[in-house]
């Protein structure tokens, strides 16, 4: 059996999610780990057999089959663009920069290449949309008309958190923004946002928001909305629905066990997960598996860079309505 | 427009609600309250403009188109006894009496009258378990194989309450048994009783069980469970469901409002209705008004004397297995 | 015992729903009935005993308690103007009038009278919306953030049908638009309203639209979202939930039964009630019975004129910001 | 890191989901299969890196940690015996044997071994049931007075399934035998059975039944029914609720996706999972790598031989009731 080697870039939650996912197919080998931390990287390495190297390293050995992006959002584009001059396989986490610019300049440092660029929409991968997406595919709902998408964290980061962070709209909205082009197969036309810190006004200190309310349009005439907020004190608020012609498609939240506690209290049932890690388990299963496919089987993938591109181009919009106070058309 | 003069025994909280119900008929006329306890059957009176009668005037009248017994179980018998001379319509509330030969006497007394005589198994009424019904008439689960009736109280009454009592199996499961007789369409072949006092064990002192579980074969061979208790802490706790050879069919509890709580305590809605005064409102005007409507246009009427005493009878045999701790065949 | 002479304009669907509920007050007595279609009223005389009068008739008896105006929206200003003319309380259905101008006319000539005017936005009576209300209010959510609101029609009319309807945002869109200002007790800020004729683009024809997203910022800065559509195909779609600081609270789709089959097509509850009248029959109890409390206890009631103001000027801005594509202040 | 050589017998579709479970432990090595069919072993060895041998090589082997039994049945005591001779630890599928005498002879042969046996009940190790006893404990519901397990399969075998099965109570109610004693930490004092031939009529033939409903009365008193059937014919209908005191604790089905479509048909979730292998997926999983961390850290393990019994016992007790006609007594 060919082994693929594998560079992976992080050695964080998300970038360890991603290995011990990746394992579960023997043709790959987790080769390199890449981290400024020496202890985190150290740690996967032990863990999984890798071996610790630089980034020079990593980028000069010619057998690397693929490389994993899986660092904060701001080095995304530098390693990109690294990888983006070997014949390597990359697989890199969302966005692809908070400059439109700079990640524009990344899909043109892209563009010729054979090998395939995955990014991490992991929502694309999960089970309960996929199973939406199917039906609505299947007729079962007719034409989209009106789509709801309500997406939340459990708990909102200290003002603090938000140093290294481009905020709601680039670094969380955007999945939502691949969310819907996917699903409904269509672009996003024009965007409308309101936006506010009503959770923690100090955000505002640091240019920050945390409640957004996004009315888009989508070229086919389909009306989105998209409610986010840094906050469902419940638990990580994950749902989606689509009124059709024929009727509705709709995803709840999901909890981890179906235990119903009948009491004085009420009728009682577990409040959804608290993480995205939680949630999405099987999503990021699924979307480094089909990496792992692409890379043994040279098939291609989606989402793709472009894809990656045209989300962050949508947030590029919703964060000029918000400053406006007037729709964007795209 | 005729109206029919009737003439109501009891004036407790059932025959206040029959009362209440029947004034929805403006073809009625409640004409006649009676009751040992003049306030009671005053205020009463005062609220439906009936006037208050002792018993000989209640049933010397000729006018009165129909007397309803809603008075304690143990007076029933005498009632339907003195009624059965009348030629009035008669509506009876549950059971007929305690005592199963005194039930087929009021039987024999009540043949060969051409008024009909309608028992206060109210949750044929119930729009819930009609429209598990017609599901089951219409064929969509097949034939049923295995039924489950939970029917349990909200709260237990101490001991005192039950010196009048004849007790759970006699005066609450009948209206499961009834249930199953009128849902399966078929009688009961053999019953097997587990009783136990389990939530008050002083019950035992005055020969009342509180938790009961029964396994009932009916003639067609079809399973049915009945679990009954005193107690369910969280409510009244009704459900209803039948598996059959292509699926099942289901009924469970019924919530005052569709409010749903998410918190970091979970996802909480609202307990099912305390009582069966809530959960069976909209079947307890249905039964009465169906009354109404046999007595106004004379149509037959179910359920009638021989389906209360069919219950009865199954009750009774229930009791012979608990006792005797064996399976009874009717 | 005092009974109130009530006159009620309109004999139509909602004219007899609110001539039926109102006779379980005994204190009400329906004396007339006024409406151009002489079989219509005449039928609802029939049912209720009252007398059908023409509209000078109507105003001109000095003994008249309460007007109750339920006739088509662009005859409610004309009643209401004479009514105000007159003691008598005023129950009115939504809104006051299709022109904004002239609904404050109304509000002016109604200035300064003693009796109450209540307005027919029946949403604030349901008790699933009340028990929302009252959770808010008992702290269980903290301060509301996100607010989403669903209110869609089962059906939508065909092109005809909107040759007297001031159409979805003026006519329906006017309930959300109260129902938020009665949960959240604060005032609309600002609306940004996106529509379209999905459904039907022949009813851009007639200047209509059938399906809209708005955008609500209150007072306070609670983000508002109303999803109005004139169709729905699984049934009368009318949901609420609202996240806050602690939590979230909702409240769902309605169902006639409880009735869930599992079969090989999956486990199905019915779909939600066709109809507001359906849906909302307690609500529709509860406006009228609270109307005739204030008009026999000469008590002050709510929704009042004010609010009708106050919904149309919310609608008459959604119009603006649909027309101008932008967010319009109030 | 030392590794644990592990002997697998059966290569079927119960051993491969072990064999693929245990590789998630990477202290366990799959060494040896043994099963009759070259083609099974060879398969599940290429796919593990096993090695296929005979039953004498198996158990010559003085390496082996651990003997997993995943073979039909009737085999597991020739299995159990062979290697109670053995120093290694046990994972046997349930249950010991068909014949009670010779699962008592196999307890004889493993007495005073040091090493541990594992009963493949995996209900214990499902999340669901675990958070239900969890809740149990933590005295969410009080003290549990009646309990309901419904356990049915979602298809029922043809006649000629039954030649080498030892039938319905014996090898599926035996799973619900043991989730009542480890649920209640009880043990069984009485059962009564009614079985019967409802869906397939045929079964008798064979001396098979196909649905039973059992109630059974807890050393401590508590009421448990147990309805079993070959076919809920909406999916594997796996349920359990536990009124206590203080409350209800229940778990219901498990859907693969959270997809709710409404439409003119009614609002349809999916249908619960069709096999065990799907709804236990987890528990299978917990099962084996439970047993693996006691082989590796020589920890004791439940539910064990013992276990294995008293679930047998039970449901020699249930056939005896059922034949009997009457509640036989443990």
């Amino acid at each position: 059996m060919t082994r693929f080697r594998i560079c992976l870039f992080g050695a964080g939650e998300m970038a360890t999610t991603h290995a011990m996912n990746l394992s579960a197919d023997p043709r790959m080998e987790l080769a390199f780990v890449v981290d400024p931390s020496a202890e985190r990287s150290g740690a996967l390495a032990a863990a999984t057999g890798a071996r610790v190297v630089d980034t020079d390293t990593a980028f000069g050995d010619a057998d690397i089959a693929a490389y994993i992006i899986a660092t904060p959002p701001r080095t995304h584009a530098d390693y990109l663009q690294r990888a983006a001059q070997t014949q390597a396989h990359i697989f890199c986490e969302k966005p692809i920069d908070h400059d439109i610019d700079r990640a524009r300049a990344c899909l043109a440092a892209l563009k010729g290449r054979e090998a395939y660029v995955q990014m991490g929409f992991n929502r694309r991968f999960d089970p309960h949309f996929i199973a939406l997406k199917q039906a609505i595919g299947a007729g079962k709902i007719g034409t989209p008309e009106q789509v709801l998408i309500i997406s939340r964290d459990a708990e909102a980061p200290p003002v603090a958190g938000f140093i290294h962070s481009s905020g709601l709209l680039k670094e969380t909205a955007v999945h939502d923004y691949d969310l819907i082009r996917w699903l409904l197969e269509d672009e996003v036309a024009e965007v409308y946002v309101m936006a506010d810190a009503l959770i923690n006004p100090d955000y505002l200190t640091v240019g920050q928001i945390d409640t957004t309310t996004a009315t888009i349009r989508m070229s086919r005439g389909t009306h989105v909305t998209v409610l986010n907020s840094l906050r469902a004190a419940f638990g990580y608020d994950q749902r989606l629905e689509v009124l059709g012609t024929l009727g509705q498609a709709a995803v709840g939240n999901v909890v981890g066990s179906q235990l119903i506690l009948s009491t004085q209290s009420g009728v009682t049932g577990e409040k959804p997960h608290f993480s995205y890690f939680q949630r999405y388990a099987e999503a990021y299963r699924a979307e480094i598996l089909n990496f792992a496919a692409a890379v043994a089987d040279v098939a291609p993938v989606t989402p793709d860079a472009i894809d990656g591109l045209r989300a962050s181009e949508i947030a590029e919009a919703a964060i000029l309505s918000m400053q406006s106070r007037r729709p964007i058309s795209l």
